[in-house]
């Protein structure tokens, strides 16, 4: 199988496995504990949190660990909207295109007596524009959650820039950068957001494992469920096996990231130039300021879930979108801009590479592009000769 | 070091660990994707849940999982309360021993407008009574949530009696077995509760993963983070691998149940034994209903923390109690009974033993139990010779 799925989620690394298992063995003890054994175990949690501020150029103090994305995600609003000193309704400004695990839980907040949201759309390019966000901000705004890299288009939010603005104001900004860590360079981005989630499955690291970043300028409020873990904002057992593997994958692959952007970027670029040479009736979605990992195609004439399944047939994963919204009927406000009607939109199909996708891959793919779309171009050609006699 | 703290965690088994990793390498896709990578993930997820299930005797369409014990209880918590009807106050019953987890979300949600919340005591055995349960039960209660197995004292609660008496009021059941689940049979008082709690890592699989039963009685409105995720109740993508490892400790650990029980109910009272014998001033907590794993015990004249330290100079890991509350000022409340006053409570410590703990472990306890002992008391001897001249 050619596994073009990574966006969802990846293997994890042998190094990563490795550290898991020696850490499940050798340091198995509660990191809470006080004795050796609970020692030994927090030693290696903090050492981790080290290494994953160090990847993030921050102390380790300001990171929290947690069980995932999604949880990190919720975390963050949660804790950000506890610390706010507002008394009265709590305007939070945040988009139409973030993940769902955001997007429904600020839906949900949004039903909330105290609690309104504004929900930003995005342009052409599938970039929020800056003049809606200065519009939307009110004197009790105090929280702004905007996702750096997109999971179905792999369009890059202008972070800098928002926070640039946000930061004048005093607003706290929260950004998911679930997609964008260890893909693009992140580490510059740090002095202009508050708060950013991050997930260790999405980049060769174990699954179940998330963190937070918040920074030295919030006074956070701890969790209702006083606890002495994490800082006090994240209750329950630490997961240490799992952080440690965690912080192994992300240097890895944060340290090869220049090497492996080069890579990817070859691939992308590869991968789009066949499609066209070769007249496959996939249109790949390219605009201005993208993550190259990620391929989002509307294909010409027939569903994204058909595509996939037909991809699948031969030995190739992909995805009609986000794992997490599979099974929904709507089509993803993300692509929205790069389509113009509902049926376009359920045409959507997701490729994302990673570096082990190799050349060969591609060609492979290609080539069973050819054959999938040219047997469904042979089928819709004989049925329409069929009816019209 | 001999490891006598099992109740606050215990090491990955040797099959769990190889089922992890087995399946992080073989089967990492997203259990939410419809390619076959994501299929053959779903598979072992839902083979999982179904090895869980028989080890409950319930079906894998009740088993819900989560990243831990923590975060178990709390979505048990806000799961059972979405799905109560009542539209005015909702009135909750729970007791003053819950594990930290559990207590301080309800300590906070006894602050909100809507919901008012009985905490009831324990009596002379550390038990509640069946008659302060019935006088809390309001019309309006909808909710009552009580642990099994307290995990500083062993205590065991009357779930049965408990449940009887909930089920003709119809009032949902919440009981946090995480301290009993691979140590005592639950099985059979399953169909007396409507939700329980159950943790991995106490039971010899991989941290960070938990799981929720519940009823069919019940019927659960979704998590607001709509998902496709554990049956719409727990969103964010799942830990197949640690799912998997969960459900081989479980089934590995309950196989061997009976046998394991005799075990640890010798080696308990070997140790109780010894203690008398030897004259050490170290008084265990027994009682009427205990689970043999947990020993607590009383200190004559030195504190808890100083007690565990000399045990840990000694290479023996024991702990203050609940490694969660660890820097807690406050005395547990579940070891209220057993003391007279809150010196007592101070001098606490807990010795918790699983299948691994052998008798040359309790004999090498027991010779460091005199060591330590010895020199405390000959140090306060001495103390007092000085003082007196
Ligand atoms: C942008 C984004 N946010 C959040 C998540 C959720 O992360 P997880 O599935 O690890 O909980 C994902 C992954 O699906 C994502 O791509
Ligand atoms: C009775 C009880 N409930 C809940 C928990 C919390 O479980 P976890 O630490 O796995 O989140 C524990 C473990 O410390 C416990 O003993």
């Amino acid at each position: 199988m050619i596994y073009c799925d990574y966006a969802a989620t990846s293997p994890m690394s042998n190094l990563a496995l490795d550290v898991y298992q020696e850490v499940a063995k050798g340091y198995f003890g509660n990191a809470s504990s006080l004795h050796d054994i609970g020692g030994k175990a927090k030693d290696i949690l903090e050492n981790s949190r080290t290494m994953i501020a160090k990847l993030l150029n921050t102390e380790a103090r300001q990171i929290v660990f947690t069980s995932g994305g999604t949880e990190s995600n919720l975390l963050a609003i949660d804790t950000l909207l506890r610390t706010s000193h507002l008394k009265k309704k709590k305007h939070i400004i945040t988009t139409e295109v973030e993940h769902s695990s955001l997007y429904y839980y600020m839906k949900e907040l949004a039903n909330q007596e105290n609690v309104e949201v504004t929900f930003l759309s995005v342009d052409h390019n599938g970039q929020i524009r800056l003049t809606d966000l200065e519009k939307a901000i009110q004197p009790n705004t105090c929280l702004v959650s905007i996702q750096h890299v997109n999971g179905e288009t792999g369009v890059i939010q202008p972070i800098k820039e928002i926070g640039e603005r946000l930061q004048k104001q005093g607003i706290p900004f929260h950004s998911d950068m679930i997609q964008s860590f260890g893909k693009i360079d992140i580490k510059h981005l740090i002095p202009f957001v508050d708060c950013i989630t991050i997930s260790s499955h999405k980049i060769f690291g174990p699954k179940g494992v998330g963190a937070l970043y918040f920074s030295n300028r919030l006074s956070l409020r701890s969790h209702p469920v006083s606890t002495n873990h994490e800082h006090g904002l994240r209750p329950g057992t630490v997961n240490v096996p799992g952080i440690a593997g965690f912080a192994a994958a992300a240097s890895e692959t944060i340290n090869n990231l220049v090497q492996n952007q080069d890579h990817i970027q070859y691939i992308r670029e590869l991968f789009i130039q066949k499609l066209k040479i070769e007249g496959i009736p996939l249109q790949p979605i390219v605009t201005v300021n993208q993550c190259p990992s990620i391929v989002g195609c509307i294909s010409d004439f027939v569903q994204g879930d058909y595509v996939m399944l037909e991809y699948n047939r031969h030995s190739i994963a992909i995805s009609t979108g986000s794992a997490c919204a599979i099974g929904a009927t709507e089509v993803p406000k993300s692509i929205q801009p790069f389509i113009s009607d509902y049926d376009e939109g359920k045409r959507f199909v997701r490729f994302s590479f990673s570096h082990h996708t190799t050349e060969k891959d591609i060609h492979e793919i290609i080539k069973a592009s050819n054959r999938i779309f040219n047997r469904i171009k042979e089928e819709r050609q004989g049925y329409d000769k069929e009816i019209n006699g």
